[in-house]
Order: C-alpha cells, then sequence, then structure tokens
C-alpha cells in the first residue's frame, strides 16, 4: 500500500508557534489547555497532524504524565502528532555535546511514549548572536563544523549511531536534517554521514531550502534532491524565491510558498517517489504567516503534486521508511 | 455585535485607478459614468466597498451635486464608500499647510455629505523629483519631518486637533497613517501624538507596510504593531516580502500578497482584535495588479483570519471605533 | 466572434520539459509515448493546449512520419498543438544563419504538416557561456545585436519577410518574441522592424517578461506594451518580482505568477483587446515549478482578466490576427 494525495501524511511545523502563554509562563510548563489551542489552530488551517517542532515544546523534558497530556491535546483538538523534529543539540558541540546526546536519547523515548516513529535531528547548533540580530538568521555565517577532523567526524557518526540504535529498538526512523556548514551541509556530506552510520533506520531529511536560502553560491538543488532522496526517510519541505548577483557579489532569498520558490516540487517530489520516499512530510515556513503559508503548501502538494491514485511505481528506499521495515 | 468574517467592512483602495479617462479628461472632472466603471471593476472583482482615495477622485474638491453623483455612482455599481483616504496633505508643510488644513476641513466635510464616518489623513508630502524617478518612490529618502523641532510638533498636534474636533462634531473617526520620516513614522511617535491630540475620535492607521518596504534598518514589526493596535480605527493592509545583508549594507522589499509576506496578519489580526479594533480594513498594494491582490487579500482575510462567528473575546481599545463612541 | 475567458486559446509552454527520457534518449528521437506523457502532464495540469517549445522537440527536424506522431500524442493526451516557438536560431547570426533560416523554413513547414497557424521567431543567440553559469541566464549580458549596423538590420528584415511571406503562402502568422539587446530588444525597434518588414502576418510577441528581469534599468513595461500591443498577433505571458536601487546599482528580479509581479496583467490585457488582439496567449514560466505556476496562470486570467462574455469591444489590431486575415 503507496499513500496517495488524500492520505499522504502531512504535518505543520511549528516554527511559529508561540514560545510563552499570554501571561508569561513558558510554553513548555503551560498548562495543557494552552497547547490544546496551539493545535487547534493547526486543525483549523486543515491539517490532520502535526510535527511536535521542539523549538516549541520539548518532549524529551516532559514527564510521562505530560507527555499523555501533550497527546491528549492534541487529540482534543483532532490532529495526530506523528513526528518530531528536535533542533539545535548537536552531539558534537564542543561544550554541550553530552547532554545533547542524552537529551536525544530522551526525545526518543518521549516519541515511543507518545507512539511516535519518527524523530529529525541535526547538527545545527545555537545562533550567534549575530544572527540573532538578523532579520533572517541565515543572512550571516553561524556555527561551523570542523570539515577537516576525522575525530570530530567519527564522533558524529558514532554518537548518531548510537541514537540510531536506541531509535531502532524501538520502531523509531531517525532522520538527519540538512543544514548548512555541517556535516549534513552538504549532499555528499550527508549521504557520506548516514553510510558511516549504517543503520537501515537512519536517512536523510532533504531540507534543501536550508541551503538555497543563504546569501553565498549554492549547490545546485536538483544535485542535491538527487544524492540525498535515496535515504530520505522525512521531509521538510519549504521553498524561497532567490536572485544572484555573482558579478556584484549580492545574493537574495525570499521565503515562497512551495509553489512559487526555486525548488521544483513537482520535480524533486516525483524523483523521491521513484527512489522509494513513502516517509511523512512537513510543512515548515519561515517569516510572516507561516501557518498559513504551511495551509497553502498542503494544498499545493495534495491538489497537484502527489499521485492521485495508488498503484504507481516506486522505486526501493535505501533506507527505511517505516518501521515495519527497521 | 462584533464583526465576523462575512460582514467585516473591507475596501479596496484605488491607487491603481486611472487618474485620466480614455480621452485625456481629469478623473476629477470626469462623468460620472467613469467614475461607475472604476466602481464596477472593484465590485467584479468581490469588493463590496471602496475606499476613496484622493489620489484619484479628490471628494474635497467636489460640489455636493457632483460629491451626490459620485455616491450615485457607487450605489449604481453596487459597492458602498465607507471611507475616505486624504495623502500628502501635510498640516505642517512649510509653504502649503494653511491651504491643506483648509483641504482637511474640506474632506472633513464632504464626509459628511457622503456619510462616511472614518477619514485617513497622514504627514506625507508630495514625492520629491528623485523619488517620482524611482521604479518604487520608498527607495530613495523623501521628505522628512523635523524631529526635533516642538514647534513643529506642536503645529502638527493642535492643527489635527482643529481636525478631530470638527470630525468629532460630525460624528467622523479620524484616522492617522503610519508613513516613514514624519512624526507617524514610528511607532512611539505615533503613539506620542495622537496621545498629544488627545481626542477619542483621533487613532492611527497602521500602515506598517510603509515601513517595512524601505531599503535601510527597520523598526520591528511585531512590536510596531503592538504599540500602535491599541489606538488603530482603520487599517491600511499590505505586505511586503523582504531581504536584508546588513553586512553589505543591502536591503530588498518586493510587494506581496499579505499571506506571503514579512507581516503575520495572523498574528496581528488577532492582537488588534484582542485590544479592541473594529474599525474598517482598506486592501492597498503597490505594483502591478493591485486590485487583483488586494481582492486575493480580501479573500485570505475572510477565508482564514478573520473570526469566523460572533462571541470573540475583544479588548477595549483605546480610541472610538465607530460614530456612537465619540 | 471574439474570444471569452472560456475559449481564449492559453497555451503551457515546455521550457521545464525534460530533454532527455530517463534511459538518457534525447527527447527529439524518444519513443512517441515520451512526447504523450509529456502532454499528459501538461494536460492534468489543466492546459487544453500546449506551445511546441523548440528547445523541447523541434518540429523542424522531425521527418512527417514523426510529425504525425507528434500530433498523434498530443491528441491522445487530449491537448491542441496550436502554435511552435522556436529560440535561439537568430537569421542574422554571423556564422548560421544560413542554417537558421533555412531552419526556420523547415520550422514552417512543419508548422503546416501539424496544422499550427502561429509560429514565434525571434532574434535571440545561442547563451554565453558566462550566461550558462548563472543560477538565471538573464544576470549577466548576452550577444547583442548591432545596433548602429545598417546592413545587418537590413538582413534582419529581409530574411524575416522572406519567412514571413513563406509563411503567408501557408496561411501561418509569423511572431517576433521581444528579447533584450537584439532588435527586438525595445518596444521601439520592434515596432520598426515589424513595420520595415511589412507583411500583414507579422506580428509581435510582446514577452515584455524578458525585459524587466534584467540587472540593469529598464524601460517602462507600460510604455513598452503601448507601443508594441497593436502589432501582437500571439503573447508568451510571464511575470517577474522587481526591486531596484539605483543608488546602489542593484537590481533583483524573482519570477513571479502572473498576478504578483511588476506588469499589470489586468491593465495590458485590457489595452490588448482595445487594440483588437485575439491571438494565442502563452503561459511561460522560469523557474521551480514552471508547469504548476504556468496553470495558476492560466486560471489567474480566466477567473479575473480575461472577458467574461462575447459582445466586448475590441480594437482593430495592425497585424492579422488568424489565418483568415492574412
Amino acid at each position: 500500500m503507496s499513500f496517495t494525495a488524500e492520505n499522504w501524511p502531512i504535518t505543520a511545523a511549528l516554527l511559529q508557534a508561540p514560545n510563552f502563554t499570554k501571561d508569561g509562563v513558558p510554553i513548555q510548563d503551560a498548562e495543557a489547555s494552552e497547547w490544546q489551542a496551539v493545535f487547534e489552530e493547526v486543525a483549523d488551517a486543515g491539517f490532520s497532524n502535526v510535527d511536535l517542532t521542539d523549538s516549541w515544546v520539548r518532549p524529551a523534558d516532559l514527564t510521562p504524565g505530560r507527555l499523555d497530556e501533550l497527546k491528549q491535546a492534541a487529540a482534543a483538538a483532532g490532529v495526530g502528532a506523528p513526528v518530531i523534529t528536535a533542533i539545535r543539540r548537536s552531539v558534537i558541540d564542543a561544550k554541550d555535546w553530552e547532554a545533547n546526546l542524552v537529551y536525544g536519547h530522551r526525545t526518543i523515548e518521549a516519541a515511543a511514549h507518545l507512539g511516535i516513529h519518527t524523530v529529525s535531528f541535526g547538527l545545527h547548533q545555537a545562533l550567534t548572536p549575530a544572527q540573532q540580530k538578523q532579520l533572517w538568521f541565515w543572512t550571516v555565517e553561524g556555527y561551523k563544523d570542523p570539515i577537516k577532523d576525522p575525530d570530530a567526524w567519527n564522533n558524529a557518526v558514532t554518537r548518531l549511531r548510537e541514537l540510531g540504535r536506541h531509535a531502532a529498538d524501538l520502531g523509531i526512523l531517525l532522520s538527519l536534517e540538512l543544514y548548512e556548514d555541517t556535516y549534513l551541509g552538504s549532499a555528499d556530506s550527508a549521504v557520506r554521514l548516514v553510510e558511516d552510520i549504517g543503520l537501515r533506520n537512519v536517512g536523510i531529511n532533504p531540507d534543501v531550502g536550508n541551503l538555497i536560502r543563504l546569501h553565498r553560491p549554492i549547490e545546485d538543488w536538483r544535485e542535491a534532491f538527487h544524492k540525498v532522496l535515496p535515504y530520505t526517510n522525512y521531509w521538510h519541505v519549504k521553498n524561497y524565491s532567490r536572485d544572484e548577483d555573482v558579478a556584484r557579489a549580492y545574493y537574495v532569498a525570499i521565503p515562497a510558498p512551495l509553489e512559487y520558490g526555486l525548488i521544483s516540487y513537482r520535480e524533486v517530489m516525483r524523483e523521491a517517489i521513484s527512489v522509494g520516499f513513502q516517509g511523512i512530510i512537513c510543512c515548515e515556513h519561515y517569516g510572516g504567516d507561516g501557518l498559513s503559508v504551511s495551509a497553502t503548501n498542503q494544498r499545493f502538494l495534495r491538489e497537484h503534486i502527489l499521485p492521485k491514485r495508488e498503484g504507481y511505481e516506486t522505486g526501493t528506499s535505501r533506507v527505511a521508511q517505516n518501521p515495519s521495515e527497521i
């Protein structure tokens, strides 16, 4: 059974959800009714599913009782929560790698508690003070993984493998998000990392949107997707319009709906399916009304891009697409 | 009774309407049938209401008989005309302030004649020759109010108060439009100006779109709205996509539909309602097909942003929201 | 009988269609089933008609039997193919002009074989190596026609007239596409060229989108359209958002849906009709998902821009609008 436009699981990210309640309580510590209000807004925007983006609520830091409340809040709002995205907790962070690794394990356990079978991790680290001052943080350089340091690479491989094994034990797919200047910052490096990890349940989250918005020369999006799609097991979709004037050394990138930006999702979704992709799709959008644009993007995918009928040809992915394949 | 998505009064601006008939007659002096054709186009685009933008026809400069023709032309086209926006007639213009003040009074009288209860004024002055040469006039600096001149500030306060009193006598709300480099050029200054004027019927038109399109560092749109929304009694909504590269000192702003631009109208409309906003909304859009984009924006507001049902919670505005509150 | 929103012939360009089959066969030499798959995708996107863009398959280089296969493939997919766009085969190319002229004649003959009555030519030449390296080829300068060379101008006139006469003999309209830095690179020059050619079946394809995306000062789009619309007999519609900062000498252009870009198609379509335009419209879009945006553009034209009912006023074009007028 393959997914169709009608039933493909598509989530809304919670990038734009508030971090504090009106009364100034951190959303992490808020009443479940506050969570439910956020889930209801997502549901009202037309989503059946939500991505538990941990820049909003961190499942890893909730007690079992509070995790149950989170799940009930989603259920009460009428949305499923099939995936957690954990960000900026690199397992090779010079200072916090141990805490981040433990956090990763707790996230996986929280996922299991919630009945979640996909977790997205990355190697991006905290935004720098300079990044925090920008309109868009990606317009200045941030943290960089040490590209030629075999020990650091090895640490990334072994620690992510450790998380991957934990996830496999619990029937969970682990997806590693493309992000500039990390070991997941180019298609080639991401593929090599996943190959070095070497687990069937560890794949790539091909968030090429992270790469095409940079104010510098970029990898060709078609080639990047071509390399990583065979390893894709979860997918943050977003898009940017882009202009370049190389002679004058300027680069412009503007958040755009999926349909209008630089990446052709028509083209890459077709290729993804042809190499076996059947994972969850998450609609992210930075800037402005992220939820409305995400909802527009979901409609675009279901009406124009995803296969209308079952029985289409799918290739064989290099990674597991669901728990039964782990 | 509060407005809902279905009945909230939303107008189309007439920024893009022609200033001359096909035969070269100024639209101000044209047959009423020419006005009706413009109103019909607005109605055909899905609007029930139009903003009488005075860059098109100046109600202040029509005789009572011609004002009746204007009203009948709108009625014949099936649109209401609940608001006048008067622009570039600053009451502290060094040369023309007296004429502009008189023009303001005449505009208020024309509004009363037309049964209009909202009039928007500003402190922006005529475009400079350099501005007129640009693709977008806001990409070069224009006129600036003398920021540290208490006499000029006082003149602005007393003259706008004089207009405000006249308006109050006739049951009319006066709304002051945010516009860069004037005393209404930042949220703080606009609030101070309205507080200094000190009339219940004088509020702010939070046209933050005017500010976020500038080719220079800008005020945070969230903070700007947070400050001015409690004083908002009418609202020019428009949006821009924006990119910045501070290190290279360049700024890009592109006219965008409400849904796709930098400002989250989902977020600010919710906040506006929470502080009592129940005023008219006017869809403006520069560049290209302003009317089509305005119509798209109206649909976006009604389908996705405005409250679906009555009975929602509204706060108490610091200014009157309709004539009965003056 | 004039066209209405419902039946105006609108085609999708094939700019984004693949040049090779999955198995690496050039699409020119592929099985007709491969062509049919492309036509089916166009049909599924909502188009009844396709533009045979020769950067995809070159009808001029197909045998009569293969031309029949091409026609049958379109018919089997349920789309008409009423027009051929031939590009980058300038008849004044210093080296290849003779081959290009012969190619032009073959294209006209292929059109006749296919029952096609509109063919678009241009004077643009091959992309330079520098252009091929850019994200958008139009961001660096390319080939330029010798502006002050009367012999070259005369060659353009006489050779295009020769093609025009051939086309006229076969009941075909020839349309010359605006393209920067050629004799068709400004409205004035394009009009002069068509006037010098002096044939009723040779008009202009006012692809002003080609001009407004350039990273340099541009002609005013309203004025350009005003000049060329009386000669328009076919129309590549596309749009760009644009920003300029003349003081800093930078220019930004981003591919945009028809509704959102710099050109108001509401305004220019009205003017086109007022000067007699009744030709085919072709939706082109560069970058990203060209077919989806083209489909969005078709919907925009039919729902919001084209006349809803027959009986509207049309002016008299300076060129033939269909074969019966040649």
